[in-house]
């Protein structure tokens, strides 16, 4: 995979998941490096990552071309051979009898693992992974291999990789998630600042996505017994930031707000204009989301806000279509024409041209409407059209959400 | 910004984009490193890094906090002082003014550059980067410095660092691109597996994403007069792969199906299921798309589909909602409802749960209807929700397109 990311084809999320990873656990990392398919560069880099940490983490290059030589390099750099293992060539070729196809020799490269490590079999691939202990220099060190296919590395290292780290760190941690929409990072970290100051263990870190900031709550304890002081650190952040929390925990803000529909028993549907089906396609990638949420009109044309939503001309012409009359309208109209309890409405101007001349680039307008009533909400947000309209997608779940709440 | 990647609280996207631009600038690089914001550490990252190479560019640090040490350790590493460059810290006090803030001490770092570095201002934030040229070990090397915010990174290396590197390289290059769809990597490879094994200049590089292929053709010239041999190549693999490329350039699939709806002056619209509205946000990160695009149903429900999209109930009582019939009357009741030119319908198994016995995950059907008719494709899927969901959007387009383009 290495060359593939030197040639910018590909983005390396696989090094961001094990950040992340090694983050919740408690564990420091100080480097991340890329390198091509190269032998010498690969053993190279292999040895100074190594003389700079206890454990190196490789992934890619498992797999059955020439090019695939991260398992031989390993060994090199560790001093140890490399001896056929056979429980993963019985795997292997299993796999390939049951997919009906003949293993190639190139497929059995697959199985030779440097003699005396750890061998982790791959639930959701052929290539088998190692971990790998040794001196170096006089210390004792660990090479732990991952393939380089995002879904078998996250398999591999969660189930098999993860719990070796957890035995050799000498923490049990707890980990905390406040997450939280409404408000920037700066504004968040100023309201906590006296505790990001005193933080020493617990620790508090912040993670910042389109529209949310995130802290991660983090205490390093010697075993499990001892008292959970970040879960009282995080009720106060919870105290602090109430107006702004959606969840404590790991859920998203889409998935709150449909766990809040499912335990209501209500349905919804969304009328989408700037936003062209964003917050639909983010609703929909979650499974089972169907017993809550019906549908939605997209509605770029003004022509489709009045023959589907019902919007009056009289209202597109003296208010226009990003108007606080409109979105009302188009929340009402969906909610009647797709037969749900609440439905949400959007509209706004993304950019970057084809704004109306008293409508800035950035301004929209949501409504949610249920059978009690409606409201609005006015944003003016900055930045390019893709985060314009990813902001406004984010709004229409905080938007349901409030109003779930408020109603309960 | 290295310690928010080495806590795995962002994507390396800067990476990505910057070994994108040095492959089709024809540049080699051979190693990418991530470190955090540790003095000791970063300048003996960047020691390691500039033995191994003729040129290290890094991105990030030049912010106005004490954690931002970039451009002070790039000095240090280089051998150089840092001094007041006074046109910077003009534009950022500029900056300041413009937005009716005073400046604070803090920011006056940002113009504190190493001596005799080549400055390259910032149009986008306060933190100018800078070009440091030097000797190491008998060696001449130079450090490009880029702001980590990727819209500013961004800007700086195409505006500037990227003609200094064009300025370096002994090389004119050629690019093209051949984009296809409907055809897997290694099917592709296959068909111009003489073409690829004979290659030496010009090269011939594949990059895959969802549903696509895309080859880089690269042809090192000596200069501009140099015949041009990389356009003979495409040419030929255009030929062999005709019934799969859409476009030998930049344009994206989606953006091919918008020029040609401009081109005939048609509209269309969508009626989503299993994709809940994917195609149509993916559209609409078109600018300018409203000229074309009016709008979608998305019908999670089948009531919906019934009731706006006219499928009658017995169509989804004896074939389902899942089935030719039902997509087919989906794209003719969405072209009637939207009242436009044409319309893509699109109904799936996208899973994990709730497939109907028959039908296995996977399974999409997609249609396009017009005045003059309609087209069915009935697809299986491999992989997960979120793939095939979003292989059905892509299918929306492709299938649009085809079928405008037989109709021209």
């Amino acid at each position: 995979m290495g060359t593939e990311l030197l040639m910018g084809q590909i983005v390396n999320t696989n090094a961001a998941f094990i950040a992340n990873q090694l983050a919740l656990q408690g564990l420091v990392s100080h480097y991340q490096t890329v390198v091509g398919d190269n032998p010498d560069r690969l053993a190279q880099t292999m040895r100074t990552c190594l003389a700079r940490c206890d454990c190196l983490i490789v992934t890619g290059g498992l797999g059955p071309t020439q090019d695939d030589i991260t398992m031989e390099t390993a060994a090199l750099v560790a001093g140890r051979r490399l001896a056929l293992h056979q429980p993963s060539l019985d795997v292997i070729e299993g796999m390939f009898r049951g997919r009906g196809h003949v293993m190639t020799d190139n497929n059995r490269k697959q199985a030779m693992l440097p003699e005396g490590c750890t061998v982790m079999p791959n639930g959701a691939g052929t290539a088998p992974g190692a971990i790998l202990e040794f001196e170096m220099d006089g210390k004792s060190k660990a090479v732990i291999l991952l393939p380089g296919p995002p879904n078998e590395m996250q398999a591999m290292f969660l189930g098999q990789a993860a719990p070796y780290l957890a035995g050799r760190s000498p923490y049990a941690v707890r980990n905390y998630f406040v997450r939280m929409t409404g408000i920037g990072e700066s504004q968040a970290e100023d309201m906590l600042k006296d505790l990001i100051a005193a933080q020493t263990n617990p620790t508090i870190a912040s993670y910042v996505s389109l529209g949310e900031v995130m802290f991660r709550v983090t205490q390093f304890a010697r075993d499990a017994q001892e008292p959970d002081r970040a879960g009282d650190l995080v009720r106060e952040i919870r105290r602090r930031m109430e107006p702004y929390v959606y969840e404590v925990g790991l859920r998203t803000m889409k998935e709150v707000a449909a766990d809040l529909l499912r335990e209501r028993g209500l349905t919804v549907s969304f009328a989408e204009s700037c936003t062209a089906g964003m917050a639909s396609s983010l609703f929909g990638d979650i499974p089972g989301i169907s017993a809550v949420f019906k549908g939605s009109i997209v509605c770029y044309a003004n022509e489709v806000k009045t023959s589907l939503l019902g919007v009056p001309e009289s209202v597109l012409e003296r208010f226009g279509a990003v108007s606080e009359e409109c979105v009302i309208h188009m929340a009402n109209g969906c909610r009647k024409a797709m037969n749900t309890d609440c439905a949400v409405a959007v509209s706004g101007v993304a950019g970057p041209d084809g704004a109306p001349p008293d409508k800035p680039v950035g301004l929209v307008y949501l409504a949610v409407a249920d059978a009690s009533g409606y409201e609005v909400r006015k944003m003016n947000f900055p930045g390019d059209r893709a985060r314009i309209r990813s902001l406004a997608a984010s709004n229409v779940f905080d938007l349901l959400r409030r109003r779930l709440l408020r109603k309960s």
